[in-house]
């Protein structure tokens, strides 16, 4: 542990202080949004059963959980890792639940209210929805800095904040799995059977699972994804801090301890007012088109990531001996930009990419897997090169120590992507709940634009996702082989000859870290695949057996879909999990900690890969269906628009389940292998 | 260079002698072969016609590959590698052509004479169609020894051989894309508007794609499996030289040089008798079924690997001071069984995976395609687990040398195994001959029973493709960090130590090396599908602008469809051939052999996975519509089997295409880096 001088502490105050305030700033939204009309009876009455069902999930998932965290804490306890990492993870569990927990209340609360906002004017909808996705997102940082800055106040010390970001992880990990699969299995079954086999729109009343499927938006797309960001932001800032404990050397200028550990939370802080500033950006006219509501949002992320710029110029100038830090954030930043804008190329109907997919769905459902999947396969491109340059330019310009900047610096302005990506699930909600509600086709139509808009933003948002969880766990793994040094008290560079890829020891671990990504995948497919074949066998069932479903005469049973999805959700988020917590301790401690090095190593490379293809060739065959139901190629109904409906049912768990988990593992293998060090030296 | 012994030139001489033996048993069997009835006009002439669509395919695929040719001799004669490798080069580049032009000239001769011989027993259609890939073999492995020993007698110089292994990598790779293009674009095009638009018959005449379909199992499934097993062979054996080159030290042993280059060659020369001997197991009583016709090929690979076990513990034992690069070939061969026998598990649907998704199609394409890609990913885990556990054995017993041995003692017996592989596309031939030259039912189902056994050997066949690749590649990359190490004079463990997975150079290399195989996967993938379109534009034009073509009445317009595929093929091998050509040799002259150190590992862990993925999902799919049509689940013409024939469909590029092509990806990339070592330091 370090000593705290009076200006680190002054520092850690303002910290801590810009976490409270983004916490009240999303108090401020929350109070805004319930004093807006949540509509007529039945639209309350959808909107509270949507509430129920999500709660409930996460009610029953709480159950695992705790008990996942008490095994945890006992095996912490028991191992030789500092005893108070224990009460870190144990926060670091308890917060990201929280912001989870808070975001999707709000999401829930703010569905029914976006779309009668929208009645009115279309813009007062995205006023809504997007406030919802600020509370989401500011709740996320704000929690994320008080937490931290708690913590680096009584306990400096790298391996007892590690601790917390262990505790986000895996958290967010189960999160992000189950809500996934739920959410996956309800609308796959969901559509197979009501659009594809009985021809009943989306969102129909008469479908049985279509409150599971509504629910699944919320536990899936905001729960899962706050939990998601909230482990990258708290990883990020965590791994800067490991690696600037040292001390660190620059342009041959020396950054303190102080310096090093305080900067990264410092950016964060300046990142909350940067958010704060941006959310002011986005405004519409009075019922503004599609293109400006896009446009509104589009302004709040970039002038966010503009002023960040500015402050992050300001901050090292004044706070470092040295500016080159300031460009490791840039190219944090750039890289996050730049891959939000290719996944947005490749997943977009405007774009070639997604067109020839729909113009391959004219020759039949083959041709539109093997186009979609191609594309998501050279999808990679351009993520990846960001990547590798915003390692290559923040290791040039601040060594080891750069990489955890430039991933601070991506996702600095977290406040406000978070928000433009929980914005698109609400208003899924809004037109879900339209479309129920009988609130008429011109609300339908409104909530659909909106919910459009949010699927191109959500774009973007997925791409600072995937982004940060590359740089994030990058920075981790660096720090896992610099604190393994450290322990064993050999020098770095002969240290580090151990880890050359030329040893057999460590390319085996690169097979099977590679592996292991592969296998969460299938695990995580399968059980979507198996959750869908459950709800479709039910929905048949419901529709066989109670005629009057189908001619909108009786009530069709939800609930028993949304048991189906819980259950699926839960069981299935065990085994996975598992795996990336018990492999790399297993392997670290039982074997050796340099074929856990190339495990995570390889698991980083092509958890990158594959999560990329999986999430871009989902939304390119989403917005490939998009495009035809415009009225291009033939339109709704046509052979090309079933072959494009089969390509979006297999880009569901692509996209929404098994792709994005692929983000969390890789976080989280790195951070329990740096944080179980000490076990395996 | 170094001085050849007398004792070593009589081993050559041994070794040579092999491979003429291999040659000339591939003759004897020609001229069998030629012997047996080739039937009726009718059906000599469908014949005819695919020999020469499959020769003219060869023909062009000559003039972009001689100019490839040319153009690398050049290459490679301005840079400062010997200018032996020139000549090496252009000979490996003859050898792996002349081979693969051989393979497929006698399996176009066999086609009509398997279906012919069916007719009267089915256990001489196997014995024609296995004698057919025996020559394959045979010729594959005697053409690799000759060339090598003629090489290594008169420049006993690693950097010389290298050329060879990169003449036969460049030409296998355009072959097996090129080829893979073809005949998936081919099938594709002809399922898409035959079996599901018209509803006709796999193989009926009036479909104007049939005979491309047919030619395309010819370029792809023979030349471009014996040119990338002609590689893998090679290669195994010239990363065995390279890394032995220095002498070797086991168990406190030395091994001499000459000891240590001779072995592998030696070990080679023991796997021709051992295979010849393997091949006389191959056989059946008088019309035996599917069963005893499976046993019959099974009992062929089994008894060549367990004589091949006991010639090369005696080899070693007489020939080597230590026993344990025994335990190696041992090693290489278990695993190599392993992995096929799991691809066996994983795609045929006598077992569960499979069956799986045959289920998963009753409801509907998008469940069947999330069921078989999940399958594909999961089914990786054995192969890789079996890949680490030889690299590991093999180095615990026999250092890095141990590695390139593991993979010849795997790839020993491919006289053997890549007979049984190559079996496939004859019989699969012959029963598109049966059902396109009106041979009757009954041989038509024979004939299918034969294809059907091809099916299930080639996953044994493709496993060891696939799990030599791996090992080669992995000693092909070592022998490359063996020989930069000693050309810039540093120590071994010194140099080892840039190649940290903790330096981000290293690490920008894993990220940009897996981006190439998911890039060139793309690449091809997306080729296999424009092909298709194609195809399926002109199939259906066709149908439209010749109503008698249907009706029977009039033959269609066979050589414009023979036409589409060629151009395709050849239009879209370049790209991703150059690719792998080029990427390597640009990162490491003008960036740094370090990043291209990670490039290579971060391509062959990658490329083995995704491999396997594809290989596996699209044999499962495959066999799971097989699965339907033996009248499980519905049957023919059942909603599941309209979803398994998209699946099978999907699968057509990935296990026919871009699966394999990576296989050879990785040894190329790997093979290129090791020649241009020279240009890098």
């Amino acid at each position: 542990m370090m000593e705290l001088g009076l200006e680190s502490l002054f520092n850690l105050s303002f910290v801590n202080l810009a976490g409270f305030i983004a916490i009240a700033f999303a108090i401020l939204l929350t109070a805004w949004i319930l004093k807006q009309p949540r509509g007529n009876k039945k639209v309350s009455e959808l909107s509270d059963t949507i509430y129920k069902g999500a709660m409930a999930f996460l009610n029953s998932e709480y159950k695992p959980l705790s008990a996942f965290v008490a095994i945890m804490a006992v095996i912490l306890f028991i191992t030789p890792i500092p005893n108070k990492a224990t009460l870190a993870f144990i926060s670091g569990a308890f917060c990201s639940a929280l912001a989870g927990n808070i975001g999707m209340r709000i999401a829930t609360k703010s569905n029914s209210r976006a779309a009668v906002a929208a009645e009115k004017d279309i813009g007062k909808g995205l006023k809504i929805g997007f406030s919802s996705g600020t509370v989401m997102g500011m709740m996320v940082v704000g929690l994320a800095l008080v937490g931290l800055t708690l913590l680096w106040n009584f306990f400096p010390d790298p391996q007892i904040i590690i601790g917390f970001g262990f505790g986000a992880s895996s958290i967010a990990l189960f999160a992000r799995v189950g809500g996934g699969i739920y959410t996956k299995a309800a609308d796959m079954g969901a559509d197979l059977v009501g659009k594809v086999e009985e021809k009943i729109p989306e969102d129909d009343p008469r479908n049985p699972a279509v409150i599971a499927d509504n629910v699944g938006d919320n536990v899936g797309d905001v729960a899962g994804m706050g939990a998601d960001l909230f482990e990258s932001y708290a990883g990020s800032i965590i791994s800067a801090i490991a690696l600037g404990f040292g001390g660190i050397m620059i342009a041959s200028t020396s950054i303190t301890q102080a310096e090093a550990t305080l900067y990264p939370l410092l950016l964060a802080a300046f990142g909350v007012f940067a958010s704060i500033i941006g959310t002011a950006f986005v405004r519409t006219g009075k019922n503004p088109d599609i293109g400006s509501l896009h446009n509104a949002l589009n302004k709040g992320v970039f002038s966010s990531a503009a002023i960040m710029i500015i402050f992050a110029y300001i901050l090292t100038d004044q706070f470092l001996p040295v500016i080159e830090p300031f460009y490791a954030v840039v190219s944090g930043l750039a890289a996050g930009i730049a891959i939000g804008l290719a996944s947005e190329y490749f997943t977009e109907n405007r774009f070639k990419p997604t067109q020839s997919i729909a113009e391959a769905s004219q020759t039949g459902p083959a041709t539109n897997i093997v186009r979609g999947f191609s594309v998501g396969l050279s999808s990679t491109l351009i993520p990846v090169l960001a990547v590798c340059a915003a390692i290559g330019l923040s290791y040039h310009f601040a060594g080891l120590y750069g990489i955890p900047i430039a991933a601070v610096g991506m996702l600095s302005t977290l406040g406000m992507t978070l928000a433009t990506d929980t914005y698109g699930p609400v208003n899924d909600n809004a037109a879900g709940i339209a479309e129920m509600g009988d609130m008429g086709d011109e609300v339908r139509t409104r909530a659909e634009k909106l919910d459009a808009v949010g699927n191109t933003t959500a774009a973007i948002g997925k791409g600072f996702a995937i982004g940060s969880a590359a740089l994030t766990s990058v920075a981790l793994f660096s720090a896992y082989i610099g604190t393994m040094a450290e322990k064993t008290g050999v020098g770095m560079s002969q240290f580090a000859s151990q880890f050359s890829i030329n040893e057999p020891l460590v390319m085996i671990g690169l097979f099977l870290g590679g592996l292991l990504t592969f296998i969460f995948s299938a695990l995580t497919m399968f059980a979507v695949g198996k959750g869908a074949s459950q709800m479709v066998k039910e929905v048949r069932r419901q529709f066989k057996e109670i005629p009057g479903i189908l001619k909108g005469e009786e009530e069709p049973d939800y609930e028993k879909c949304v048991e189906i999805s819980t259950n699926t959700g839960l069981k299935n988020m065990i085994l996975p999990g598992g795996l990336a917590v018990a492999v790399p301790i297993l392997i670290g401690w039982l074997w050796s900690p340099v074929v856990l090095g190339g495990v995570l190593a390889g698991a980083i490379v092509t958890g990158l890969l594959l999560a990329i293809t999986l999430a871009n060739s989902g939304g390119a065959w989403d917005n490939a269906k998009k495009y035809i139901e415009e009225g291009n190629l033939g339109g709704k109904g046509s052979e090309a628009h079933a072959a494009a409906v089969t390509g979006d049912t297999v880009g569901d768990p692509f996209k929404d389940t098994s792709g994005p988990s692929l983000n969390i593992l890789i976080k989280l293998m790195a951070m329990v292998s740096l944080l179980f060090v000490p076990l395996f030296v």
